[in-house]
């Protein structure tokens, strides 16, 4: 099948793969018709790694996909062929430790698409299981079904950090994983949203789209404290740390109430300076997020419902057959784009 | 001062009324503007009692309120002469086992507005602690100021039931209370929201102010899982009784998934059935709430943001002056009416 | 193989029984060495059904089993053969909706051994799935690995009730699972453990093994209320209740401190009288428990460490030859016997 | 009245000292009869201050007691003259945004004892408000009384931490607080309760009176991992970092499981290096404690009922008269030493 394969570092090919994909019992065939363009997708293109993940031999790029079924395995309950779906990536094993207890998320030996030495979903079909194959209502396009992978990371932090309806939240960095966890924080009923980073564009493309939602902060301006006064907030109930800079943590206590929580999203190259006794007089919790575990039909509703509203956020789309150009562009992604997405439904 | 006495059942009167209000160093006095008439007001106004608390001597009548600040005590660090405010009516000992664990509104030796022996807010002035006094931001108006009482009902609720971005609920019960909930579950980012009632008038009310938020399901036409179903939804995250009817227990757990959450908020005359291997079965947790503790301030800044659209439920506003028909007109209250608003500024 | 099998109401025999058990890549194969006699199991043998679940055809009985491990599949890690082992004796579906999240204990498609129509363990052999397959500490005997499948719901409701260390508790209904809640409560960390019952024997037995632990309180003599303030005791912060009697239910919320969790694990026979507004006043959240799920390990960990000590629960030990005797004796159990044991190891 | 006075930095004396106490409605007026010698009255004799609090004038030292009632205010309404008592050393605005949502700990305005510039308790009487007085049940002596409020924190934690029972944990650091820890999380139902430090004189204090309760893992010998896989454990529950050491931070999510809990005790002088990565692949939560709050009640019982054994953590006695001298022992104390305890019963 045609497929987008990461040869190398540096080197990508629209070509031809020989994949062996056998439909078990439980799963079903998808044709891929919107495939979005991760951040660690470019990163194996540009570096040939994340961390200990190496590509070692070819291997298909994508993880952020809609589609469409095109097979049925004999014990498929839910779904048939012609559905309308999004996939979460990950596969499990699913009778692991982590997920008998409800975070198969974190399993160790978690299969995830576009990961070495698994293959990405920039291809013509994918195998998949049904249990983590989501059908689309009506109201959302392939497209928007291709966001629900990065926007469940954004639903699932908040819905992590336990929010309660009216909090006051910050989220520190204004990537595409910042931008829509304050998306998020927003439709999950928050009165007042911060959003801090130093790149204007993104500043810019937020206040352009979202700016009854979302206050931006552009840290070139001014520190956080001062704009919360402002607004006339001493502090927030939730900071959501997005930038995975070390540079955040500074001080990131002073920015909380008593009783407040701290949600680790972004991922610092290394071990970042915490202020534990800050911590302590707020009795702050810190949680961490990994991924997403059991969001996907949450964010599908949200979308459908509109309180979501993220086509916005598709700042550039390409052919299937322009996906290496698609890469290359994004490969020195100016700071005004947000998500690119590859289109395969008219290739 | 001028003040609307309770004489005893069924007997109302604007008068004049002797009551000492000693301003303590913590306190602050209040000229009250805007006064909701609640259920409870008129039910003292008709029945002389609810359950063991019976109005053996005139009591001035009111619980919902919002006014302006007129004096405060020698140690009142936040409020000044002139502030725009609203009271949570319940004032605790703030050192009782209870109020030292967060749930003052659980302290036996509550002293509450309007339930006897305490007068209520109906008055020219009102001597109340300054931490239980919240100030009005400028978005906010004196009568929505005094509709936070019974909203907060409903965020606290929405809140104590621990919602999650994303889930679907169902209210049961149309009534202030249920619609109030509705209402602070779609603010809370409920994907769906239903509220199902026999009355056609609250149904209307909702379907006229509210539709794209609120789905109502009239049970006089149709059953709530049949409704569900007819909208895609086999079962919902959360369940609100609102009703206080028994009959309401009778099936409630189908319409729960496993996991699920019932919250019970209306008060039912005596037991209800309840079915506890339908409880089991799905590990449904129940959760009760009464009245609302540390909630003013969040319900200030959603109706502050907009997330909160509370003013539609104002359905009649009466002088001060007028008073003693509002409570003669709310006495037979007809169904379409939702909140009668008592309005002292022009007085 | 040779196998209890229950033919039809009231009648069971040990004979040779065709079952096809295929031994999957991810099962072991076991022979049990000791398995329990359950009241579910006791009830097939007299009455044919437990509801809607009716013995149409033989069946092999027993669910509460240890053994040794004769067989492994392919991809089994962590068992070996000889491995001295308990289970788990409800297998779900582990990619259910609830499974997933966690709960596989809810999922509806559940196989459980000895509920019809799937057999039970009181065989020759069982296959079973890895990941439900626990190996036992040398410090616990077979005979105390069959008893943590009956020992697991205590500690499940117990760890579901969310106890804080210091609590006081009441566990209302002394058969076995009233006996290992308040055991389990015991290890937890409770400073008081109360349980109530009508059967003198059954407190009795309390008190000769546990009396150290456990506070008898005798209903024929006095009320609960009665007893808790003679041991200075206003109210506790859990009730459990573990009878299933609809009698039960009157003025339990009076036991209860404000805050206080009531956790339901007796399964009453229809609708049970709920005081509504008993729970409010004290918001009191009441949790309900079906089984257990992932509570095995942690079960077997206190049992090796000395926090659970259960060997008196075993008030009678059978031959596996004997079993139908065993059957005709439980079917008649007096009041004394708690865990009646079938040996299976020196058959 | 005579008094422990710290004069300044490095001097004490024993003498009188003119302090006005007047008793307030709602307050009680004790003897200290017990007070125990805490590391942060010992800071405070050897360097004047604890960060930015500083000794400008002579000040009472002692902040752990227990004595006996001798007034009572004219509200007062559970204690009585002749009570025997320990007291919670810290007294909050009862109306502040803390102390209402249950959390008076955090509250800064908080008066503390023996915290410039506010007297301790090591004097003929003290003033105290009722509700943070606490009747010692008859089986608590007045020196195990004394041991309340060091001991809070370690139950305060592990209450915190959310233990479940039958959970292994690792608290790291074996001073006062880490040992009072691993005690608490040991009568809070874990099944497994490991305390490792490089102070071998508090590890051989630890075998010595609490080896059936408590694991040691001596530092100098081997590393925490080590240790754990020794006794069969991949990695525990929770960890309690009670050293306060920057050191101790380094690899610390290694010892956790997935979803595992991080309790932050001890207090860092300065930023300690947080592996983010390290926390988020297991999605640990992290959980900060200051001081306790709502807890002596349960420290009483815990101690009561016999859970809690913390008797021998009193390592030596001196007389209030000799209370110099201890100071002058404490401040080179070696390590073999837990608690000191001043006895006042007998001057």
């Amino acid at each position: 099948m045609q497929a987008l394969v990461l040869e190398k570092k540096g080197n990508v090919q629209l070509r031809d793969i020989d994949i062996q994909d056998d439909l078990g019992p439980e799963d079903v065939r998808i044709r891929p018709l919107a495939v979005g363009v991760c951040g660690s997708d470019v990163h194996y293109y540009r570096e040939g790694n994340i961390g200990d993940f190496v590509v070692r031999q070819p291997m298909v790029l994508g993880h952020e996909a809609a589609g469409a079924v095109v097979e049925i395995g004999s014990d498929v309950k839910h779904l048939k062929v012609g559905d309308r779906v999004c996939m979460e990536p990950g596969v499990p094993d699913f009778t692991s430790y982590e997920a008998l207890r409800g975070m198969y998320n974190l399993d160790p030996s978690v299969r995830f698409w576009a990961t070495p030495p698994v293959h990405g979903c920039l291809r013509e079909t994918v195998v998949h299981p049904e249990c983590l194959t989501f059908k689309l209502p009506d109201a959302v396009s392939f497209h928007e079904g291709a966001l629900v992978e990065p926007v469940a990371i954004g639903v699932y932090s908040v819905n992590k950090a336990g929010l309660s309806s009216g909090d006051t939240v910050l989220v520190i960095g204004a990537g595409t994983i910042g931008i829509v966890t304050a998306l998020a924080a927003e439709a999950a009923g928050c009165s007042r949203v911060f959003l801090a980073d130093l790149k204007k564009e993104k500043l810019d493309f937020v206040k352009k789209h979202y700016r009854e939602k979302i206050t931006g902060i552009d840290l070139n301006d001014s520190d956080i404290k001062t704009v919360l006064k402002k607004h006339g907030i001493e502090s927030v109930n939730v900071v959501f740390e997005a930038s995975g800079s070390a540079k955040a943590y500074s001080g990131i206590t002073q920015y909380l109430q008593p009783g407040g929580v701290l949600v680790l999203i972004g991922m610092p190259s290394g071990p970042v300076p915490l202020d534990v006794v800050g911590l302590q007089v707020k009795e702050i919790t810190v949680k961490s997020i990994f991924r997403y575990v059991n969001i996907f039909p949450r964010v599908l509703d949200l979308i459908a419902s509109g309180k979501l509203h993220v086509k916005p956020l598709i700042t550039r789309v390409f052919a299937f057959k322009d996906s290496c150009s698609a890469f290359e562009y994004a490969a020195r992604l100016p700071g005004g784009d947000v998500k690119i997405m590859i289109d395969m439904e008219n290739d």
